[in-house]
């Protein structure tokens, strides 16, 4: 950085207005940290830009200056992407949540960036469309495109690189590109859409992204099934799988993750391993899925299978599944929370949760384990006290444990929650023939090393 | 090129053998061309490597003498890409066609490059798996993932860059990396599989890829409706996307290429604007949609609407629409073929059909329409007359109206084809703010620019 502070405060005012940049230090502090255990660690300021303009004038004044910045939405992160860990500006798009344009016809929605999910499907409704990634937190757009966020639904409607067809994009000297188009498909040059999404803001801003969005199914049905153990419920899933019914989202909670739901959520489900499933389809494909599903689930224990056809009760259901994490975090005040985000091929899936609950169990730590079955993807909820040394380090030697695991079977250290802080040691692993290739392009498009530096990659030296 | 022809062919003998590298010039001119109206060039020598460590040692020894290297699969490209215009080493991946591993749990299957897609259908059905992307020829594996292949199915179960999970790649410097993992989704660092695939082997050379494949559905229906012209054709195919219909396949031929389909597959199909159409799903949900699909294409409409429910009717029917382009050059075998490949954002497509056959009708060359309408896809054959200077011009006029009516509306140039040779000019238009960024990966990836010259990007100076 080759400026003052005051300099800085004074430049950005300059670039947006008085009352964008701030220095409150309840701001400043909302900014230092999101959901995830890492270390906060404040920004020298915030700036709230209304405009790609505005976006664009301040990485060109960052970029002269060599100031770190770090784009913020609602802080709903688990991996620590939106801590300013090397200071400078944050980034803020709460101003920017316009939907610009939607193109029922086309399927298609152009968004700013901080547009949350749920802000995002109010709007669509009324064109009987809605947009399906789900990660649970009511997250903005721009933030699941940096981190390729997923969730319930991408067994059936897939992740957040599918559904991009184009990004503005601020570079890091304040150039504004567009990487993609509005048609369906395209064979057209280097997929640079695809290398934004997830590139976790260490490439370039997002200021605008163009989604592909769906039109509501005829008919949806969710169920709960309870099985005996975890074992025969992730048996259960992927026997559908395999069977080939078009489910849309099937979520295995733990028993212990079932009682802190009823607790939070005031629901009496039984306390057993159970999926949470879920339907779309016409009236009378879902009936026929339905009626092959409880045949397959029999066949693997299920204890009893309950569905809601009211939307409401749904409705219930997954609010219930989704505030699962807060769940656990409420139980535990005291404690921080880790939550690991392996994701493997299918048919190892069931030996990986078994051992995560092993392991778990022998560190004498809370943890539960829920997942995204459909795609093989699980998530522990590590509780640790952070001023408890030996706790810390159960977490995170439990966290390596279950990567490993997955790592040796061709899975991944992270299905959706990103690299972030916190696993960058893993990439390093998974892929360590090509993070030399992805520092190459971090070095080329962003020479001065200021888009959210010390996140995915190790840093330049 | 740094030494001389006989070093070359006595090196590559040395890295291979005797037998797998050759001058014959049946072999030479064979790999001097593909299936587009682009000039053949030969290459100086061909190799037929056997493993990825052969096309190691191929390729560390091209970059020392900086020799142009060209991947070469079964050469049904369409904009050029086999065609070796810097001359240097066709490598023919003929003898790497295995099917690696089917692995039916995980919905998985590892295959070399040279693997043709009905090859892997072949070896996929006694698992109840196939492989959806279907580019109409027989392709390898290999070429698909360069070119980012979609065709009739992608409608339904996407293009190929949604099906590579993992890619081995051999860099120009002979290192092997692995771009991905075997896991249904990850945010782990920059996503180098959506680079490499469609980067038409300027950044590398595939030597392994795994894929995701599906379970074959419980039902599939075929039908054909016609129209009494192209607009309600494609109104009725836009109808049936707009209500959510799951169709897996909607492809519209016009009138002349039925006629050409007639004459060519021996069919007594209806002379008339027609929508071939394929269902999948269980049995009640498809009858659901076909009586729905029914009453929207009257709506539309339609003339008539007969389904195949039989296998060998059903497979009659592709093959026919497979067999289009090769009925439409039988039709004119003194004229070369080319064929555009715009793809628009769905309501525009009735526009950009109807506008492009005005135009190819205008000029007097002989030129008929299909299209992936269900991706806002068409392609236009062009039949000309290489030694009539006039038709020439008018064959490129054509194509070059059709991409700009495309780009102007949010469109790309190439839907599925790629860019090769011939769209360079119009990757330059539609990504102008990209290129340079692509340019700043191949000059990385390639810095001796060994890897198929002259494609995708205008070259280095």
């Amino acid at each position: 950085m080759t400026i003052t502070h005051d300099h800085l405060l004074l430049e950005l005012k300059k670039i947006t207005d008085e009352k964008r940049v701030t220095e409150n230090e309840t701001i400043l502090e909302h900014h230092s940290k999101d959901e995830s255990h890492h270390t906060p660690v404040l920004p020298e300021t915030v700036v709230f830009p209304v405009s790609s303009e505005e976006v664009s004038a301040i990485l060109k004044f960052a970029n002269t200056h060599k100031i770190p910045v770090v784009p913020f939405g609602v802080g709903s992160s688990l991996e620590g992407h939106a801590i300013p860990i090397k200071g400078g500006i944050s980034i803020d798009f709460q101003f920017m949540n316009k939907v610009l344009e939607v193109r029922p016809e086309d399927f298609l929605v152009r968004v700013q960036p901080g547009v949350t999910r749920t802000e995002l499907n109010q709007a669509l409704k009324k064109y009987g469309l809605f947009f399906p990634v789900d990660p649970g937190a009511d997250a903005t757009i721009g933030g699941m495109a940096a981190t390729n966020a997923s969730g319930t639904t991408s067994v059936r409607y897939g992740i957040m690189r599918n559904q991009v067809r184009d990004l503005e994009v601020v570079l890091a000297d304040g150039n504004t590109i567009h990487t993609g188009g509005l048609s369906a498909k395209s064979s057209s040059g280097y997929h640079l859409t695809s290398l934004f999404v997830g590139s976790e803001g260490t490439l370039g801003v997002f200021t605008e992204i163009t989604l592909k969005v769906y039109g509501i199914p005829e008919t949806i049905v969710a169920g709960r099934a309870t099985f005996p153990s975890v074992k025969d419920a992730v048996d259960g899933a992927v026997s559908l799988l395999s069977a080939g019914i078009a489910i849309a989202r099937v979520e295995l909670v733990d028993e212990q993750s079932i009682e802190l739901v009823n607790r939070h959520s005031k629901t009496d489900y039984p306390v057993r391993p159970t999926l949470f499933l879920e339907f779309h389809g016409n009236e009378q494909g879902v009936k026929q899925d339905i009626s092959f599903a409880q045949e397959l689930l029999d066949a693997n224990h299920c204890e009893k299978l309950v569905f809601e056809t009211d939307s409401l009760k749904r409705a219930k259901l997954w609010e219930a599944r989704h505030n699962l994490a807060y769940a656990v975090k409420h139980s535990f005040p005291d404690k921080k929370m880790m939550i690991t985000d392996v994701c493997l091929p299918i048919s190892k899936l069931t030996d990986a949760i078994v051992y995560a609950r092993h392991v778990i169990e022998e560190s004498g730590l809370n943890g539960s384990a829920i997942g995204h079955v459909g795609d093989g993807n699980f998530h522990a909820n590590l509780m640790f006290d952070k001023n408890d040394p030996e706790e810390v380090k159960k977490a995170y030697d439990i966290n390596q444990k279950i990567v490993e695991f997955a790592l040796e079977r061709g899975g991944t250290c992270t299905g959706e929650h990103g690299i972030g802080i916190g696993k960058i040691k893993y990439l390093n692993k998974e892929h360590a023939d090509t993070v030399p290739l992805m520092q190459m392009i971090k070095n080329q498009f962003d020479p001065n090393n200021i888009l959210n530096p010390g996140k995915v990659l190790p840093e330049k030296l």
